[in-house]
């Protein structure tokens, strides 16, 4: 099977949890078997193996989730990058060139397109694989997902199949029409006809959709779509395909299906009331207390609250309410206190006028890149492991305990033997992400 | 008048804003006019200010509680320290030999005795004056304040005084008895009485409580009573003098007065819902935050509800249930994650194993004690601020940017010229606030 994961959106309505850096997909809150947490990225990517070892996996996203996905899922996962934002249908199409350009896809098979974020149980990958099969059928130039809805939802759009003696057979109908997101009366009518959700999951043949590039964006090849992409339209896949598509087939998927998007979902998929440091008086109920800081949350006395501590701050919010959070998040304007990277992941200390403290985590065997800062200087103080530095070329080893100091100017890097941690003491006016310079290291 | 504050009590019912070393007097959480914040002690001691400008004010406490006196009242308060921990009784006489050895006060003066934390308005401390006076007169050994009792409440004990005709005019009367905590029921039938709160409040004439200590514990001078404390009997004062005295006043005060104790009772006397960085959706009602950690908190969809962050932790609590808290906190066990010392601040900003790293803010003109550690390095890198350190007898001006790399073993201090802030990483198996070795500096 080829899959597309479509990973996108900052996500803030996960705040303090998610930030402009890491998206929802990205925050560690599921259980594993082993008592490790993983994300939703990891949990799908993982039942996406289980269900098809061999699977070939793009991962559709924008360059700033290319360090997250990297750190969460190695440095060996396909990434087909968008250079800058430009809406569904060309960075569909930037992935399914990546497919059969560089992945060398035959372009009569089919790819499967789908949000790296449902939470489902393993099922859902099997639907996938029968998507894929039925996609390559050739009985439709387009083949959907359609999920049985559990409830008249509001949130949704609907897709609404014809009728035919087909479905009850292989649950597979084609399409009569979409319809927006209704109001629940309608929805409740549309669910009496056998509508079915449309959770933006899909299947088509590679050429399908390099032929329609061709015609509208002058398709030849991923170097030249990637080269120009900034020049493309911005424009959904719905708009520019799915509305003018006459062939289209729906699937029913019967199995359980969640989209994680508010605190409110996420919450009822936890596992656990309590993750990180937490304590609970027993006139608690509802509770879910998810804290990714080092000190304890106490919660005492409170029903269906949600209570999410991170680096970037605190929400305490009633369960129902939590759906109404992004207009407040979006007021909050303050710099990205914690991020993983390619390399390793980083946490703001302190912030002062003037200096600004971060802890440093390096993985093993991982280097951040070459560079140096204008407006600032900077003290590393080794915590813990061993790895080398350069220091404006000079080489040198270090252990805990080292201190390095570097003014503004100097081109410095760290690569790590061991897992290592640094504390990084940042000195100027007007410290900013936006002060750095990067430079090659001709060996290296 | 000369005054004993009693500030006593570590105060974990006030967590996380309180911890072992800050008590809840030393919480800054009172809005001045001017904008800035203060704390019951900084409050309490400004009001007898107002009211008797030449007041002689002596704060009886223990020697934990010396630097945060001292950072928030300055150097030359008047400060009687236990060298350890003996009940009331030991410690109010402490006090009361400091007034007349060591102050010089005569022992023909009263003093009065007050907690440290009452909540109250400026018309409180012209009851104290009058207090004072009735004592200076002499018709009775001891003075009670009495509280005109506002409901009757279970957490407070009951004076019964003699009814007689001074009453009316003069608010004093004989006490005829005390009652300890009573039920609701009961204590309505003392206020029907005539009864009134003990809020511990008295004075007596020096030489009264001085003549009781010659003859229960041999007192001689202050000097010897303080040299030989740590064998004095652990006894209150109620126990010790109030019981068996009996020709004891009490003096009617009928204005507002709380006894600040609790999450409850404090956020109905902050003047603002929020203090620190805050957000609350409209759906909030009867929310109080108080945050001192750097990011914020945002609540939703909240009734009565108390939300308070410090580097200690979060408490989240329905505010009928924050008085539950005691065996919650008394089950966090660790370090101390932030202080005010006499010569200005920590805070913890992050705790490995084999690391830990803070930042010490130094007050202008102040410096740390010369000290040196057995089983940790550490590096300063200052911040801001200009000063001078010392590192085994070797001086050396520092300013912002400079670091200071200290091995285990190796004396250190820093004096601040201007106002120092300074990030230090300890490094070491081991990291505790015991590993800490004194020495004098000669000409320091």
């Amino acid at each position: 099977m080829n899959i597309i994961l479509l990973s996108g959106g900052s996500g803030r309505r996960l705040w303090p949890l998610s930030n402009d850096i890491r998206s929802k997909q990205f925050i560690k809150i599921f259980k594993k078997e082993d008592g490790t947490y993983e994300s939703m990225l990891q949990r799908v990517y993982r039942q996406i193996r289980k269900a098809d070892t061999d699977a070939r996996i793009i991962i559709a996203t924008s360059k700033t989730q290319i360090s997250a996905i990297n750190n969460q899922l190695g440095d060996n996962v396909g990434i087909s990058a968008e250079p800058c934002r430009r809406d569904t249908f060309p960075a569909i199409l930037l992935a399914t060139a990546y497919l059969a350009d560089v992945m060398k896809a035959d372009p009569e098979e089919p790819v499967v397109v789908c949000p790296v974020d449902p939470y489902v149980e393993d099922g859902y990958f099997e639907a996938l694989k029968e998507l894929s099969c039925q996609s390559a059928k050739g009985g439709a130039n387009l083949v959907l997902m359609g999920i049985e809805p559990s409830y008249p939802s509001e949130k949704y759009g609907y897709i609404i199949p014809e009728i035919n003696a087909q479905t009850e057979d292989t649950g597979v109908s084609y399409v009569k029409t979409f319809k927006e997101k209704p109001d629940t009366r309608t929805a409740s009518s549309y669910i009496a006809q056998g509508a079915l959700w449309n959770g933006g999951v899909f299947a088509y043949k590679l050429k399908y959709v390099l032929d329609k590039a061709c015609k509208l964006v002058g398709y030849k090849s991923y170097q030249d779509l990637y080269s120009r992409y900034n020049t493309l339209e911005k424009i959904s896949f719905d708009y520019a395909v799915v509305e003018k598509e006459e062939k289209i087939q729906v699937m029913k998927f019967a199995g359980s299906w969640k989209d994680i998007g508010t605190w409110n979902t996420l919450s009822e998929s936890m596992g656990e009331n309590i993750i990180g440091k937490g304590i609970m008086d027993d006139t608690c109920s509802g509770v879910n207390i998810v804290n990714e800081m080092d000190v304890p949350v106490l919660a005492m006395g409170l029903k269906d609250v949600i209570i999410s501590a991170s680096p970037e701050g605190i929400l305490v919010s009633d369960k129902e309410q939590s759906s109404y959070i992004k207009p407040y998040v979006d007021g909050i304007v303050q710099q990205v206190m914690f991020a993983e990277k390619s390399w390793g992941s980083f946490k703001v200390l302190d912030v002062e006028d003037g200096s600004m403290t971060i802890k440093v985590t390096l993985n093993k065997g991982h280097s951040m890149n070459y560079h140096n800062h204008k407006y600032r200087d900077e003290v590393w103080v080794v915590i813990s492991g061993t790895g080398r530095t350069i220091v404006d070329g000079m080489e040198q080893n270090v252990k805990t305990g080292d201190v390095i100091a570097m003014s503004a100017g100097c081109k410095h890097t760290v690569i790590a033997e061991t897992e290592l941690k640094l504390v990084e003491v940042q000195i100027g006016t007007g410290i900013s992400v936006q002060d750095k310079q990067k430079f090659e290291l001709g060996w290296c």
